[in-house]
């Protein structure tokens, strides 16, 4: 019992192309019709296999197989891109789950039920990222949304609520992912197996200078936000480094006003994000820069999204290992700089991810590539972990 | 003979309350109705006095009295804003010329024809600031104009055409205009006679850098556009201090690409804009910078805006000078940092400029202002000289 690769390639290309709403890249924004025609595609399919599905009330999808009594190993992933987003982040890990429910299908699992999940607005969103999994898993509270937002999301108070806390049978959960990034591609291209998931603290830091005429201010006399803001970069680029313990920090956005190429900056707006899977790092680090800045500059900083860092359970860990060893595919453990659903569901059940490497470590963007033969690898591996629990 | 400060005073105000397009601040910008609109009644405000007006076709006014064959000294200025603009800039010179050319007609001038000059377009705009004086002095080709630009702002090439080189005849030009800056305010607010518009040379710098993942591009495999752009702000702000001749460097505007909190920027464009009324220095100092960035940066460079330093002419300096005299009303030399529509006539007449102190230096702003005392003084100063041509 093998994927049918050749299956998950046409159905991955399917969605990519069938529900986009762009030209450049693919585009199934969070929430957008896209994103929904795209679940709706994947409900059809599974009832096409005889496999009933359920949708939560913010259209999560959950579509079990195997008896009732048993541990729920769920998998999957999301199917919303970013803008311009390639064609892997996220679909593959659908579409992998997809394949490796219809094998376990024909399996006939006695000890363990499974249950494919594809949850929504994993990317970036007004709602904040990683929606489905953070509703599902009891992490929104509803009194944090406006209702500006929600309605724009075609979402109520009320449906995410009914949609709220809906974890607690489940025995695990995998999240099958490209890596986004090149450290399998330097490592021989082995399959990734996560132990941790780094963690993200991120600030907004306005940097507040005096606004002039570039002309008529003579430099002695300039208080250039601008000026500040860079050293304030520099400052990160060079703290950060010193560590020297895998955590990085990145200024991503940065906006200048009054932005005129004849006026003095006044103010800077910036982010500031922190990722490490050393929890205690991602606490200290960003306030030791935080109380530098603001020791030097004339700053308001609001926190941003705090995400805590989480390891993945020994046993799926050992499992994943265990069916590279089984399969002759090597394998290699690693960390996530990125975040995913499965972060948000650590906390509450037994976690994994599976990587696939990234030609070149480009993501989001429509370059985003994965080799199929490192691909049938990953999944295969991903089918015998889950094999594995059906003892 | 001395001017009616409390009729300056209303028609300031009523032009800056009257034509304005929105209510923050004031704002006429370039070729726009308001604009249009604050021409047309400064055009009935000199019929009404009997004054006959002269439109070129591109919205220029011309006011003349005086015999029809001596030489013609003019003044004048803008009446366009920047958005959310001052009540001052521009229109304070227009407004004082429309007073000194009431007076000087009362006076019944014999040698010397005075001519009251408002200027259109003289704002940062997509045909380029200083609009109005470049046509006519014949320093707009239009083969360089793009057909939707001229479009948006109700121009052809052939209005401007008929429109140019129409100059040959001044013998002089005078600008009233508020300083812009702090130098009068920290000298007692004397009143100020420029020596010399500083010239710019703008460059438009690109940083090339790779974008990717905030959370899995590990710190050693970085090319962070952003952390670039911010060793070149720190190297341009370090470099023009140590010059410590008044010349100054700034980096007004800056957008990072794709600017968003989860990816490495991978892009930054940034104007480069150094200001000096030291010609050699004004050539010399943009192309070393440039030299240091590009032998340590992948960048790409595009020129901007090149506008050449000019002298003012002995002759009207001196006329002012002694007009202060006369008055018993303190002056100061000073150079301009700020362009104005003087530096395009600097090379085909004798200009002069008079710089009312600005209070805190703030300009381009809706809280720009200046004390109507001082106003009274310079505009006094400015009747005087133009009176001392007339001999």
């Amino acid at each position: 019992m093998t994927i049918h690769i050749n299956r998950m390639k046409e159905n991955l290309d399917y969605v990519g192309n069938t529900f986009n709403s762009d030209t450049e890249g693919y585009n199934r924004l969070a929430f957008s019709k896209e994103e929904k025609d795209a679940i709706n595609w994947l409900e059809e399919e599974l009832k096409n296999n005889n496999i009933s599905v359920r949708r939560d009330t913010i259209g999560n999808l959950f579509a079990r197989i195997g008896p009732k009594d048993k541990p729920i190993y769920a998998f999957g992933s999301h199917l919303d891109t970013v803008k311009n987003g390639g064609l892997y982040d996220g679909a593959l890990g659908v579409i992998a789950g997809l394949e490796c429910l219809l094998q376990l299908k024909k399996f006939n699992p006695q000890t363990a039920a499974y249950e494919l999940v594809c949850l929504v607005g994993e990317e970036g969103n007004p709602l904040g990222g990683t929606f489905g999994s953070r509703v599902i898993a009891g992490q929104v509270n509803t009194d944090d949304l406006d209702e500006d937002i929600l309605q724009a999301a075609e979402l109520t108070k009320e449906l995410i609520q009914e949609a709220s806390n809906t974890i607690e049978n489940y025995a695990g959960f995998i999240e099958l992912h490209i890596e986004q990034g090149t450290v399998l591609e330097r490592n021989g291209n082995k399959t990734g197996v996560v132990t941790n998931i780094a963690g993200i603290v991120r600030n907004h830091i306005t940097v507040i200078g005096e606004a002039g005429h570039s002309g008529t201010m003579p430099m002695e006399y300039r208080k250039d936000a601008l000026v500040m803001a860079s050293e304030i970069v520099q400052y990160i680029n060079e703290e950060v480094r010193k560590l020297d313990d895998g955590t990085v920090a990145t200024v991503g956005q940065l906006e200048v006003r009054p932005n005129a190429a004849t006026i003095i900056p006044g103010e800077v707006e910036m982010t500031f994000e922190v990722r490490s899977d050393n929890k205690e790092r991602l606490e200290t680090f960003p306030e030791e820069v935080l109380s530098w800045v603001r020791n030097n500059y004339d700053v308001k900083v609001k926190p941003g999204v705090r995400k805590p860092a989480n390891a993945m359970s020994d046993k799926i860990i050992e499992a994943t290992e265990q069916a590279g060893i089984t399969l002759d595919f090597p394998t290699m453990r690693m960390m996530s700089g990125a975040n995913h659903d499965t972060n948000t569901l650590a906390p509450f059940m037994d976690t994994g991810m599976i990587f696939v490497p990234s030609i070149d470590g480009i993501s989001h963007n429509p370059a985003e590539k994965s080799d199929w033969k490192h691909i049938e690898n990953a999944v295969n591996i991903m089918l015998e972990t889950l094999k594995s629990f059906d003892q």
